[in-house]
């Protein structure tokens, strides 16, 4: 990212999560309960663990805010781990509690705890899980709300729709999805418990979720999330690193479990025949070169790492999360000897969570671009800014 | 990334590629010779554009090593142009050869094209075709080549090989390859036109080129590019934009026409159930942590955004190439005519050229991640700090 | 900075100070304690506004430590504005908390007050004013006392010492200052009110500063900050911006009304003859690069962007505090009036705390560059990669 | 930087200087002229080495303009050193030239030499040498040349003159200087010798540099760099390192032999009382904020970290060239033998280069600080935004 910057911080039972975002220009509304709104949403989802409930995360503005508005100044967010008070001495900072608690010493296949220790020379596991784990990305939705009030003070909106849990997929062709469509399905997302947005596939997935949970294991899946209201000419081709699609990819990836990405329709593109792909550039009423229309979006929005006006489509695909009843193979690091990995509290499926997370990432992401490309330290400025190009 | 840093420039049409890599270590043995290997692999491929027979790209090494080694100094590098006589007024730096060529105005779809004239606010596309072009992947090519010879003097070996080519695929499941598959589906891609390790699977690709170049239409492809040789403990689990396969999805998203990426199983790890896919961990001879292994590396090497000592795999789809001589619809932006989109001189398909292009961004990645852990300015003082590492 | 990063937030009549760096290895040790204990020397100092009283600020860690050490997280800090109660609503992130208090509408000559509001759009000065204040250095402070942790472990000390208030100084060269006489140095300016090593010219410089107070003006003054036991080899000289001095200048400038920096003796070494002013080099009893030997230090430790293995010594000056008793000429902006600047209370002098804050500053950037050359994940690691640089 | 960045590469005896600058805007009139009158300008002074005559240098232009206008790709420079014929061998990239020249084994105090060769882990200085030496200021000031192409199509004009050489000071407070009174000085200042305002110091900065010659020993000097034309509102007090000033410190420390800066009136103001040393406001005719004035300028432009709308004006101090006639103290390194230090042809003094070169490195970080507020992507829709700005 170029002017905008964010730093998280805190473990999984520590006191809490810390985050700072940097860069936001001045005058624009936030507040706490629509952060709030956010992390309710990523807190949603049929199959998710024990810990759901134990949360109901409030996030408190720490700084950057006064009034109702940014005033350029770092924005700073907080949110209380709710259980922290069973986690005093287990995750305390002070030397005085060691060995309240007794070390995790056997790694799960699948998170970081076993690359992790090695990385950081550590010998209790615990001092990589707290800060792997996927509770980190609350912080994330925290701090992408704030992105989101910027973008839809532009006119930007970001949404997302799950497609798939385990094998039970909702099929849809993203290249004929415009703005109107896109709405609907996460408006229809936004009613099912699974972010799904056909009522009978939910079903299937909540079947499918039931049943991993009877048999001890747990379930991957698929998502969707856009952009809309996107003016042409954000990101760049000029330098690989300025090249949006690639920025995005990393936002993305770097969620918890993301192994996969697609922009636009992705791998489908490398199977079609090159006349079929590319989305023809057809004429609108105004003779400007802005007002260019596309019929369809396999680009996903991005051409050459430039926006083209088409909402921005990305696809992305998550790994079961690796901690299951159903135990797996692995070595205790105390002494070598042959067990099964340790089981912490998990949920068996986390897509829903998981695509919510990826509209912060995203709209931080393109928040970025559009102050990268337009300026601004107001909202007022960069407003204005983004105005006159769209009107030259 | 941390520690290197490169920058690219030069017009697919200009008088050459020039690259600049900042951070290399002292004493690290670099030849053209080596990198001009690198770059005749990037322009092999059947079905590749007359521009191909053009180029045999050869690198001049400019600055930053003497006597056979680099001295820690920015290494720049030099690849002429070879038809560079014929755009000497068209390409020209000098305003008094305005004009000499005409302006490009008919905007292609799939390329930078629309979005980058707005973007830039030029009248002749040209001003961006000219460097959205993949012709600057040679200067990517030729730079990781440096950051390749110092993998493999730290014993890391960089690899690729083609999957698809349109409908036609060569499928294999990369969870059960291991350093031995890998290097030999690498090395039967080196002896096969489009660097598809199977040949009768590589005649077949060759005919559905054949077939799209007599239709006028293009074709996109799969192909899998990996890292052997690899500790665990690269990257970090600590924060968004340390993890690894994060880094490495934006370096390769980055290469043009590359529209998705997996690490490791990607998309078929969102269908399996959990207790499927994750890496057990299983003992060898020696007690120790760093010995610890996998039976399986559905995975792709990096878990928690670290190493973890296996294979690093990625997958990625490339899109067809946007320009075909079966045209697209598109619109004159010099009077707002429709029109048929420009055709200039292109592949019928790239995918091993981006095979290559993508074995060279995943070096940069790594060579950094290496430096990011382990310190050093000199090639010495690099590899002993890993085997310390390695040994404690 | 390279590994090393971090963000403060926080306004100064906000509910707290917010602080997270990013990059610090594992298993350091680190105590709120000792972080307190740099919070209160950065309070002290004759001539300082009652603010002082009112702060005595304590952190509280809230993330990155466990059980007394570092593991690798990002490290979050916290620091409460003890004066938070009497502006709960005057700096309240609600809107309905709206003109509670009055708007400040007299920008004071000196400060960001005038070019703050310009920036980003304000019209109450108090959005600008609350996050210039050098209220922020307390947080500067508290992440400094970890890098300061850091490098003691590794065996550099960062000390300061104050050399004029006002027209009072205490002369002395520093081109003869080895690591002894430095710390001396510094350690007589920790039992001074004033930071001055000189306990006369101390009771001078006090008189100074009532002096000042009398007649309702502020006093800036000059001081030196260094750090012994360095080795030669951080930073470099291959790129602009590796070039370490140039990096401690950036962060030291980068302190509020710190306007003016010397590396070594700085202006001095303009004015003399440059065979008088050059560290020659000298050969100690052992036969090897790294114990060859300097018998003056006009460098200040660094040359060509590299430390050499002197005492790095950096030498600044600090402006007067703009906020004065006695009014400055300025314009209500609210009404384009003609009156007098706003007061705020202020300190008459802050040279001592901006000297700690300096430490401050300078620890974070030395920290940064033994990781940036020397690696390592864990302080053992990178202690180790030392050792073997240091022997080798 | 935040939206521009720059590499530079090349040895001072290699083949020829590279530099890439990524991220100017399309449409500025770049001509190769420009670039070379700026060029010439640093290879002036008296006192210069023998080498400035063999220098002469010329720059090409390899990418990034067409038809006399930057197109928004990286632009990249080339300087051919021009007496590489001498140095083929010696400084060959092949294996096959080792040895072909001596080993560099005494090292020059003052010069990166002995850090350099601890640090890279090299025997021959000569490695560390040729990237530290100060040719590769021309690169710099090539670079920077675009940069002032930028800022002179916004307004701004960025000047210089030098204050001293040796003992021999032109005496002069900068408070006082506003636009008409610093172009005068820079005026000149180019006809000077020695860059400095006044034609009789001149004379007597000659007959010291004589006088130096004749001994043997070399010079140092300060100048002043300054900035004309600027509008509030640049840079930040958000964050340390968005402070306009901590980063043109950086970028001047960066230049070779500068070790002090001063913002304005710098050490000056540590001295002053607090009343007589603030820029009051005044207000002007219009009623606006835009059109507030200031009677002085001690603050040299930048309060806060922001820019206020006076002229910027920066000294700086630089120490004697290290090299010299008559001979330093120093050690083989090859064999621990008391020796005196290497002697390469060097300057007497540099300091009228370095004005120049200052020039160009605040000319970056300025057009970098425009950039960072206003956006664009071509010049006229930076202007536009600047426009907007300056009349809201």
């Amino acid at each position: 990212m170029v002017k905008l910057r964010f730093i998280t911080a805190g473990e999984s039972h520590g006191k809490g999560l810390i985050g700072i975002i940097e860069g936001i220009p001045a005058n624009l509304n936030i507040t706490p309960e629509y952060i709030n709104i956010q992390l309710r949403r990523r807190q949603k989802g049929y199959g998710r663990g024990g810990r759901m409930k134990i949360e109901a995360d409030q996030v408190q503005i720490l700084s950057g805010v006064r009034w109702g508005k940014s005033i350029g100044s770092p924005i700073s967010l907080y949110i209380e781990n709710r259980d922290w008070q069973n986690w005093k001495q287990g995750m305390s900072i002070y030397e005085k509690d060691k060995n309240s608690i007794l070390p995790v010493v056997r790694p799960r296949p699948g998170h970081a705890d076993l690359a992790g220790i090695i990385k950081y020379n550590q010998k209790d596991i615990r001092n990589i899980l707290e800060r792997s784990s996927a509770r980190e990305t609350a912080m994330r939705v925290a701090l992408g709300a704030i992105a989101k009030c910027m973008l839809e003070y532009l006119g930007v909106k970001i949404g997302s729709f799950v497609t798939s849990v385990g094998k039970v997929s909702y099929d849809i062709k993203t290249y004929k999805l415009f703005s109107k469509e896109l709405i609907e399905l996460h408006e229809y997302a936004e009613k099912s418990d699974l972010r799904c947005p056909d009522q009978n596939v939910t079903e299937k997935m909540k079947k499918e979720i039931d049943n991993a949970a009877k048999k001890g294991y747990s379930l991957g899946g698929r998502f969707v999330v856009f952009a809309i209201g996107m003016p042409a000419g954000l990101g760049s081709h000029v330098h690989w690193d300025r090249r949006l699609d690639a920025r995005i990819s990393q936002a993305i990836i770097s969620i918890q479990a993301i192994k996969a990405i697609e922009i636009g329709e992705g791998f489908l593109l490398a199977e079609m025949p090159g006349c079929d792909v590319m989305d023809e550039i057809v004429i609108s009423e105004q003779n400007s070169l802005k007002a260019l229309k596309r019929k369809t979006n396999f680009a996903g929005g991005i051409e050459g790492g430039i926006t083209n006006g088409m909402p921005i489509i990305v696809k992305a695909a998550m790994k079961p999360p690796p901690t299951q009843r159903r135990p797996l193979k692995s070595v205790d690091i105390s002494n070598f000897e042959v067990i099964e990995a340790a089981y912490e509290r998990s949920d068996i499926s986390a897509v829903a969570a998981a695509s919510v997370v990826a509209e912060a990432m995203l709209a931080i992401v393109i928040a970025d671009a559009f102050l990268e490309k337009f300026g601004g330290d107001s909202m007022e400025e960069l407003k204005k800014n983004i105005s006159s190009f769209l009107n030259s």
